[in-house]
């Protein structure tokens, strides 16, 4: 069983128009609502290729419910800590010509009786796990070592972790032994201030964290990994929805780590599934047969561990 | 006590961005929310001009609580009947500059039992109203005659009715006898198919309409009436929100209905309360000092019963 956890459990609402005019009132045609935030995802496609999950995260009580019914309809486990507030939404605007506008809520702070909560939750849930997997933003005024905790409790156990996250919550997974941290490229510089992916990385596992798997949208993904360092890449550019598409690389990062695949074999089903996901109007989904599909033709370079940018 | 009726009540969200990007992702940095759907705003209005009044109308009730912990909130009495399904929402994306851009979710469908409980209820309501407002678009699946039925049950009980809606239903309301409708002039020229305001003014008091009150934006309004015709301009074009400053001219026409006051004074406070309303960001608020200054410089031109494209 595959563990997540979404600090920061959405209501990802999809709303279609004809077209987004800025300063225009726009009549919505069609409304759509699921539970959401990347470690939800991530789980709804673990569970797509086969995996059980349990999702574990905060959600704003308002429309909890709402939260755990849709989770419920899609036969994906959760256990998910109510916190007192709104239930964060994340609003999709979806034109006719698929341009996809999106606008994320903060989301409620979670109180620290509530992380306490969810670290025995997580305590509890660890010696069953064979992996688990922290993804997406944290709650507003969460603190720096938040995200830290989680990966050390999951190293106390032994259960390898990936973690998707950005910042501070990046740096501490990284300094508490992640096994595989998951940024964007930009992100990824941005955090640790380097002047290129590869400086990057190598200061992310200088931290601690035993691989980095930098994307980089349509061009791909770089793993730097202490069994070396790889490149791979869509096969064409890809014209869709980017949201969810790192969710779905996470997925299949994870599921490759718990399969104890080659390095070069978990990259090339995670550009396949991701650009899948691309091609899925929704965030979340993704065609497996398509993902299929795109597998022979994702290109995979060894860069014989050195970064891609040296 | 005036009653007002929103046929599809809704929990206005407003979201603060720094700029809207169509086709980015935007992180939203406050959310506010609030009971909205245009009959509430006309309640708010009211009820800031010292008003009693009584809200109805149906909501979907997956969010009611929120929709009536917010009317509660506002000292606003309200009699919602709850419809199975989502809670509309309307979502507001006000960016740095001010510019507003809407999204108006449909809501869900109004069963007939539900009707004929708010029939009731607006029966019962009645014997003790001086008037009653019937505002906003009607749910998904409602049937043409509506609205009309609601204007045939206020005109039974002599209590004067102001109907703002669109299409059928504006239709429907004239031929109802409704005392005032008040749609904007595009709305009434498209709905009656004539060539310009005074002509399809004229086609709905033929239809039964006693007065028709056409808003035209930053150009003011004109009022078509039994006693003659009056147009009115606020003193300069103004820079805002323009949501809501409908809702505030419908507020001060059943106002000044109520005191039985001449249409030229009615025009002029409803000018100065709308364009009051343009200057504030949220739908609902005004501010009344603003109005009062306003009302002075709002210029109000006797037609001499003769419309004004004629």
């Amino acid at each position: 069983m595959i563990l997540t956890v979404t600090p920061n459990v959405a209501l990802d609402v999809t709303y279609r128009v004809d077209r987004l005019v800025p300063g225009a009132a726009h009549r919505v045609r069609e409304v759509a609502e699921r539970a959401g935030g990347k470690g939800v995802n991530v789980a709804r496609i673990l569970h797509a290729l086969g995996h059980d999950t349990v999702a574990l995260g905060f959600v704003g009580d308002a429309a909890a419910a709402a939260v755990a019914d849709d989770l419920d309809r899609a036969g994906l486990a959760h256990r998910l800590i109510p916190v007192a507030g709104p239930t964060r939404r994340s609003v999709t605007v979806v034109a006719g010509d698929g341009e996809a506008t999106m606008f994320s809520e903060p989301g409620p702070p979670v109180p620290a009786p509530s992380w306490r909560a969810l670290e025995a939750l997580l305590a509890g849930s660890l010696p069953e796990a064979a992996a688990l997997v922290v993804s997406g933003s944290l709650p507003p005024g969460a603190d720096d070592d938040a995200c830290a905790r989680l990966v050390r409790l999951a190293a106390a156990h032994r259960v390898p972790v990936l973690v998707d996250a950005v910042g501070a919550a990046l740096l501490g997974a990284a300094e508490a032994g992640a096994d595989v941290v998951k940024p964007n490229a930009s992100e990824l510089v941005a955090t640790t201030g380097r002047a290129d992916v590869a400086a990057a990385a190598e200061a992310l596992r200088r931290r601690g964290a035993r691989a980095v798997v930098a994307s980089r949208g349509a061009a791909g993904m770089t793993a730097f990994t202490p069994e070396g360092c790889w490149h791979a890449a869509p096969p064409a550019r890809l014209v869709g929805n980017p949201t969810g598409s790192g969710d779905a690389a996470a997925a299949a990062l994870v599921a490759g780590a718990v399969a104890g695949a080659p390095w070069p074999d978990r990259l090339r089903d995670a550009v396949a599934l991701s650009a899948a996901a691309v091609l899925q109007p929704t965030a979340g989904s993704v065609d497996l047969a398509q993902a299929r599909r795109l597998r022979p033709q994702v290109v995979v370079e060894d860069h014989h561990g050195a970064g891609l940018d040296r």
